[in-house]
């Protein structure tokens, strides 16, 4: 199955991982991958802000771009957001050239008015080519761009290659409903919808219309598993899934230490073999540590993934 | 048990009822009173952020002073922010003459150098008076005003009267930590810590050394349940107990919508009449209400407290 | 000559005296009105920013909408911006009551998208009254509210009482083209224009289209001169008076230190007893005034209204 | 004269000249570096916010850089500021092995606590070397980066190879007297201080203890004069050819479009061919240009650099 509008499933959003020298750790890297899509992902996101992309210089970027879309068995989506329209070009049309399925744009914190952004997205597609795909970031926590739901609807019709909306958005949820209200009122064409926001809402996501998640918690087996409960109308075991793992979720979900307990879980799941950032970045220290290994005890009671 | 640098318990962040017609609903905030005391609260706070402070007229901030602190068996903390230290001084000076056992001051977005901030404050402990003891708001998700552990050492040293830390930064535990240790090396003078950002962490708090909670979660009773837990070392408990409610929780920390969500459960526990906000507000469509009363059902089954 | 769509001239921003224990000076007020009104003011505008409006108490402002309004023989427009739409309304109609020709409104920094925007001026229109003439503020150096030119269109097809923009986004200029050629193609209706900024560009201004100028320069008889030279296609001598003045345009449009300016400029032009400010505010050091002193000296050499 | 602690003078901000195909324009960037030092600039800085810095590809930046130091007979400063401290060490090193004369360094919007601003400038220090020079960029108005003054005291304690201070805060005279007297004190190393804003306040600047500019303004012959009268005692003089600038000063001062008019002025002046900008970039209207020509001629009146 592709990236496109009728794109359902789980696409984790990759960490970058380094060795403790801060290099990039490509063995990690391919582990990574592979953890990714044994888990079941219907794709991978990699340099998202996640990713620690906004610390990579252009050529650490390309190399992993190269790297895990060469693995990969499913589609890989590439963050090139950039403050540099000339550096996003020469990022997507590598991307694309490796083979990426698309790739993933966001706004920044100067765009205030429906028409700074509007100008933004047009300047971006410019950039990327009209005809890559891509998903649309909606994430005014951390970038402080406000996309209401009159925007989204602009943004969808000036942009026919924006295929996905990556919603992020917080709160989230009416925002879903109102989305999927217009597109079923013909209003708005489809498009995918895939949630993150560190997939603090993920349980009842999918009752307002989402597609699937887009997020990078370390459990993206477990994001699958829920992802097929939505589907198959279970929702109590939906609920009773997320529900066991929502101290955890929200540990990840945290602004700047989140990373950090992320890195930790999938360095203690053995999927990277470091979980030091660059900078700037964060560290738990053993108390922090301590904290989650003991939510994993308790997580491990009701989930045996979490047996490490 | 008085408002002072040894407090410790539950201080709820009261909510302010209306009417339909959007005037204050007198009876309901001397229910609303009730239902915080008799939950066990240490003490109450009014005109927070969460109470709709900055929608008021100040005469009707007056009057809920007046009609809280005369039923009220517990302490009373009054918020008074204020971009008028002018109106800052009235409300904080009518508020002491009626029996407030203090106030709660907060920076706001303008502030950003710590020399901005410490000036706001120098200004504010002029016009809440210099004996008025006050709680120090750290809630840089919403105010925007980022107070690092130095400059909350510098705030403290600087005014005696602040006697309590209202720590809602995100994320929190490190710096908890951070501040305790800087008090057991005698570098920073005791005060309470009370913690908030919708109740999100109040699991690990207590263990990083907070001495209770200031947030509004409709449920205060398990609040001030979860604070005996926690003092009495029974750890498992208290996480057994917050993760029930975590899912609950967390649909009140929202933005905007959250307090839609605390209202409507405060309403349906018989605390308040009508869950309506003045503007701007937010309310639960039909959906919203669904998926609320849907988690109240699961809760349910594991605290009778949510059986309403 | 009313406040309305085709008002035209100067309204001068008032200063709001205080005496040195920070009390309302209320001779100088009157003063001040006389000293503006004399000036040749078309009208005046009270209870702005510059006129440290969010630092009164409720009760101080009322009394001076009163006492202006009393005093004034030109129209009278009030400021009544505030985060509480419940004050916002009782300052404007205690305003209108009392005799105001219409108010000044703005939004504040949490708003971003059009959508939140004009969601901010239908609670205020609620709140002022659908009948109240007001003039809409677009200052986002200041209040970070981003109006584009659409969203311009949006608020006045939607809100036919708003019949003045007090016009101060920064650059300006082109803005105020697209306007008057939206007005120009009938695509949107008449309303006037008057021009702030500080008096920055009032050179300029009057050639986009602007009507005159909003602003609270110490030299408001220079404004009503600036404005007549415009009105009679005398360009060249417009600018000659416009640059004469700029040096000190630019020392008062500064943010903070600014108004600490135009209030010891009125003081030594007589307009006002004293030049303090309420908290927060900023004052001339001894070299901030000598080089005032300074500017003024040089300035009287080409404007006899600077000899004081 | 060498980029040091004792450096004074005029550092032109080097604009970025493109082709109409946006490529850059190498033979103008040659001339572009000969206009400034047949300017009499004592040395350049090139890869500023107004040179487009953060609109280029990596590789253009090493270019540029490459082309401006090796055609250079003055010293070079070089922009590194860069989201990613990995690019920020990359083109530091660069520059500096190409002969750069040092760095440029800024903040962020993200940036608010003086912690979080200190921790910044530790990571880019330990980026560029602790050995490679740097001027710290104090520009808030665009970078939305508030350095009090202990601030800029603590920076300069911890880090020794900063040797000058871009001071560009508004309002920034009482700032400059603040840090001479800690200076004089003996509680604050020397250092250069360049003023820039625009150069908005540049005939006042130097009585406050500045050294000289590093501004873009297009006439640094001007400003080169300027900075002879001012050190020469000539103070009137100076205003006078200041004040004959500031209407046009105060053009290219403005947000977004400032850049506009720079190059628009540049090309007039024949320094480069084409004033068009990278996205997203502005331009003026046959109007824009008008107002423009019309401010030149009149400059031109008083001083002859203005007859293009």
């Amino acid at each position: 199955m592709g990236f496109n509008a009728e794109t359902k499933g789980v696409y984790p959003i990759a960490a970058t991982p380094f060795h403790a020298d801060l290099s990039v750790d490509w063995d990690s890297l391919d582990r990574l991958t592979d953890f990714y899509q044994d888990a079941g992902a219907t794709g991978i996101t990699i340099l998202g802000i996640m990713g620690e992309a906004q610390k990579l210089t252009p050529e650490e970027s390309r190399e992993i771009a190269r790297r895990v879309i060469a693995r990969a068995r499913v589609p890989v989506v590439v963050g090139v957001s950039n403050p540099s329209f000339a550096a996003m070009e020469a990022l997507a049309k590598e991307a694309m050239d490796l083979g990426a399925a698309g790739v993933m744009v966001a706004g920044h914190a100067a765009l205030r008015s429906d028409e700074q952004i509007a100008a933004h997205f047009r300047n971006a597609v410019e950039a990327i080519g009209p005809d890559t795909p891509w998903a649309l970031q909606d994430y005014p926590l951390t970038l402080s761009v406000v996309l209401s739901v009159p925007m989204i609807q602009r943004l969808m019709a000036e942009h026919p290659s924006c295929i996905m909306l990556k919603a992020e958005d917080w709160p989230q949820l009416e925002k879903l409903s109102a989305i999927r209200r217009l597109q079923a009122d013909g209003a708005l064409r489809p498009f995918s919808i895939l949630t993150a926001n560190g997939g603090l809402f993920l349980d009842l996501e999918p009752g307002r219309g989402s597609d699937g998640a887009m997020t990078g918690y370390a459990f993206p087996d477990m994001l699958v598993e829920l992802d097929r409960l939505h589907r198959s109308g279970e929702r109590d075991a939906a609920h009773d899934l997320f529900d066991a793992h929502l101290p955890m979720i929200r540990m990840e979900q945290q602004a700047g230490i989140g990373l950090a307990v992320r890195k930790y879980l999938l360095m203690r799941r053995g999927a990277i073999a470091n979980d030091i950032q660059r900078k700037p970045g964060s560290s738990l220290t053993p108390q922090g540590r301590a904290e989650i290994d003991y939510l994993l005890v308790r997580l491990a009671r009701k989930d045996a993934r979490a047996q490490v």
